[in-house]
């Protein structure tokens, strides 16, 4: 049977640490707790808001980077150097958790907890997005059931979702077994994070913002070509009903009491791959730093997280981290995974071309920036000193913090080092494109400053539907690059730093609920499969009943 | 945004009242919160267990009897006359909210609380079992995907589950696309409270006996008809830490107070029907009067009531409470929807041979049984008394209560006489049938003693299948009868009480992870579709964030 981990501070002492009243949070459990929005307003009436630290990382490689680890261990540092810190921070897709990935809370002495449950439903914020998403689709399938639409079932574009690895989702046929059984029509399920209802929620400011983005949602096509809106199913209300108390973000806490809001967590390549906007306002309206984190690399996460969501709501981050690990750089200089415990400075060396590429995107947006080495014991001085020196002469401030192995204690320095950073004079924001560019040239400035690449190439479908959204009146929306997250080009074989290399456009999306044109380079898979041997084989409940095989 | 009721009691309070102690509830909110399992020992070395109460109905009309609605009254009418009464209901199943039925936590005076949260997703628990039945789904699939498992696609049993009115989701094709997204087969969705994961949670005494239900559900059968079970599939320990927080029973209150375990919603139909093994055992663990129902009327709720629920769980109930109400009666004695505000006693004398079918029914079963008569504002006093003159020949004690107008002040009476049948002389329990009959025997004395059928006729399809299911070790379950719940018969349209007919079973189902066999007659649908005007397109939320359009 499920029980409080004895560890833990009552929920409502970490919010009291955030001058967050008891009566504003909803109690799940002993160690969570949602935050009613109100809090945001009280906060605001007593107090200046903190400063924004943004969280990113050199590109993946199968070595790992441990952004998240890092994210919760340098608030933990902040924290014991005396900084009223917090984080915000996207949960994990339960989905993936079965799959492959296994559970994704930090690790080591850096995690937020209880990660079990935070693995799994947390406070059901994911089912709620999941029953809203098929409502909205039960509810367009009824409508072609019964005649009372004018969209064309051949272009109804809204899917239904599942917070689950389930490839035989991928591609259905639906409403089969004659006339009283719906209209037969090819239809499919996409993963929950992958849901434009979980970018919406994330980037939704209220009710009412919530309400409106929902109802914008472009589901389909009438036979004239004419866009068919959610707000047309008339189930709109209904969804923002179930999504009531998935709108207040969660606050828990990492393992050594530092208040983490956890809320939210859209894909990082068909959406914008961070947590939600009002996880990160909280997080801001009660503490100095608020330390957040976006999806996958530079390239990928923070310029979303800085062109979309800082655009949207407005924020301005004061520094910005990027994560580094001697492993990962060794993969990004040559070295095949088996082949990672020996040490090779000069594999290091090579690889730390892609920490230059992601520095140099970083440039763009004008932020202080601090490189986090997060150590792992096999790790090398003279490796490390590597990447010391290569900051150094970059004039980049760099710490070595060993995150997973001492938590806080391990990353005093680094904390110091973005306090220097986040308390230097302000910065305004500077997004990479202005929202009145043709939307070609939003994302040729993108692929140019962030990726490096020489050149970018849209094919007639891609230049179609950008014309299509011109028609719409979507020509004035960000652009959502959905692009690998395994290499700075749009071919994931190319670690390091690609250089000579095009961008491909093979097809552009509308998600005009969410407010963004996602430009589709390469296969995304948007539902994954189960691999051969699912983590969930090796997850059980003891005989006390505790969750095994998530960590 | 959401708010607790002010008029609800801190969960804790109604908790204390049960002798429930705060460390053994997970708060979720306010005003509702999960018990732990070991509140049952606790209590079961402190009291001996109160005395178990079921309500059930005579033959649901569109005209409607409110069985939810008077079992809730009856417990504050409990309370009233200074019983301590405790609830134990199955929780509303979300789909259907938002399709025909609107909610389903009682009405007027006599409702469980916060009724609006109750109606969608509550503490999560649906939501929980749709997840873990499609993780097994998944599974499933990815081992035919990677040609791990001896299963023929042609007889995988396992569908998917969503909590949803989707009717285009009953017959699909999964697995398009080509080798890489699973393997072609047909498949389908059924709405969550048919998942046979539902039954056995609600059956289920304890996380081993969980477990040990899932692994061994029939999944489906080997190309030479052999089974194949859950176990197979590897994830049946994931599954139950799906469920870890779930299988907790949630307590509420009523709108005066009262407790409540609203926990589990089964089909009526298909499976047993009735709130979960674990919330029974939590209301008699702490309370004197422990009030609980079966879904649908005596025939097919309060059959399944004992002879699955209780002989599985040893289970022995008091007394029975058998509600009416003079509209229903009306109907069951011809009178059409249209006609039932017209005062016509002689129609409520006709339908008062559907109340003798089941209070004849009830009999086998040997438990003092109370009519209680729901009384609605437009009854009038002569269609009463034709109802309390029929008790009084039986020498039934029967019970005019006004629960919605006036809750348990209105039920005062109806509790003194059922406090008075449940506290006569302890009565064995005595189920219709003996396990070791043959299936067809067992069948068969159901169809006659409760349905009053003159005969049975098996089709050729069903007979295999019962030869197969003995074949296989299953012949020894109890039976669980899917038939229409809109007369005794297996026509829909006889009201009243039909004479003459016979039963026929065209299909038998094997649920051997909840532990019965699943009789069916006639088509039901496991998958309900929207009606051309959905509930949902009336549910909204308000500018202070309050759902309207529930209730």
């Amino acid at each position: 049977m499920p029980t409080a981990d004895p560890g833990l501070r009552p929920i409502a002492d970490v919010a009291r640490d955030l001058g967050i009243d008891e009566s504003a949070l909803e109690p799940y459990g002993r160690d969570k707790a949602k935050v009613r929005l109100s809090a945001l307003e009280s906060a605001s009436s007593r107090r200046p808001p903190g400063k924004l630290i943004l969280v990113s990382a050199i590109t993946p490689t199968p070595a790992g980077e441990g952004k998240t680890t890092t994210s919760i261990g340098m608030a933990q540092g902040l924290r014991r150097i005396g900084k009223d810190a917090c984080l915000a921070l996207r949960q994990p897709s339960m989905g993936p958790v079965f799959g492959r990935k296994g559970g994704a809370t930090g690790g080591g002495a850096s995690t937020v907890e209880p990660s079990n449950v935070i693995n799994l439903q947390f406070t059901g914020d994911f089912h709620a997005i999941t029953a809203a998403h098929n409502l909205l689709a039960a509810a367009l399938d009824n409508q072609l059931h019964f005649g009372q639409t004018a969209i064309d079932p051949r272009r109804l574009l809204w899917k239904r979702a599942m917070d689950m690895n389930d490839r035989s989702l991928r591609r259905i046929v639906v409403g089969l077994g004659g006339p009283g059984q719906g209209v037969p029509r090819e239809a499919g399920f996409d993963i929950t994070a992958a849901s434009e209802v979980m970018a919406i929620l994330c980037l939704a400011e209220s009710y009412q913002d919530l309400r409106a983005r929902l109802d914008r949602i472009l589901v389909g096509y009438d036979r004239e070509g004419g866009p068919v809106l959610a707000s047309s199913a008339g189930v709109t209300g209904a969804m923002v009903a179930i999504l009531n108390e998935a709108l207040m973000p969660n606050l828990v806490q990492s393992a050594e009491g530092s208040p983490a809001f956890i809320h939210g967590g859209p894909f990082a390549n068909i959406a914008h791959g961070c947590n939600s906007v009002l996880a990160t306002r909280m997080a801001l309206a009660h503490s100095d730093y608020a330390v957040t984190e976006a999806g996958f690399a530079f390239d990928l996460g923070a310029e979303k997280f800085f062109d979309i969501k800082c655009r949207s709501a407005g924020l301005n981050p004061a520094a910005v981290v990027i994560v580094a690990t001697v492993r990962a750089l060794k993969m990004h200089g040559g070295v095949g995974l088996d082949e990672l415990t020996q040490a090779d400075p000069s594999a290091v060396e090579r690889g730390l071309e892609n920490l230059a590429a992601h520095l140099d995107a970083a440039r763009h947006f004008g932020k202080p920036v601090v490189v986090a080495i997060n150590r792992r014991k096999e790790d090398t001085e003279g490796e490390l000193a590597v990447i010391h020196a290569f900051c150094e002469g970059l004039h980049v401030p760099c710490a070595t913090a060993d995150v997973f192995g001492h938590g806080g204690a391990g990353s005093t320095e680094l904390a110091e080092m973005v306090v220097a950073a986040a308390d230097g004079p302000e910065t305004p924001y500077r997004p990479v494109y202005d929202l009145d560019l043709t939307p070609e040239a939003k994302i040729e400035a993108i692929a140019r400053s962030i990726y490096g690449a020489d050149g970018i190439t849209f094919t007639a479908g891609a230049q179609a539907k950008l014309r299509k959204a011109e028609r719409l009146g979507f020509g004035e929306l960000p652009i959502c690059m959905a692009k690998t997250q395994d290499s700075l080009s749009d071919n994931p074989k190319l670690r390091g730093r690609p250089r000579g290399f095009s961008i491909t456009v093979r097809d552009v999306e509308i998600a005009a609920g969410a407010g963004f044109l996602v430009a589709l380079t390469g296969e995304i898979v948007r539902m994954p499969g189960l691999p051969r041997h699912p983590a969930a084989g090796r997850i059980d409940v003891d005989a006390e009943g505790t969750i095994t095989g998530l960590s």
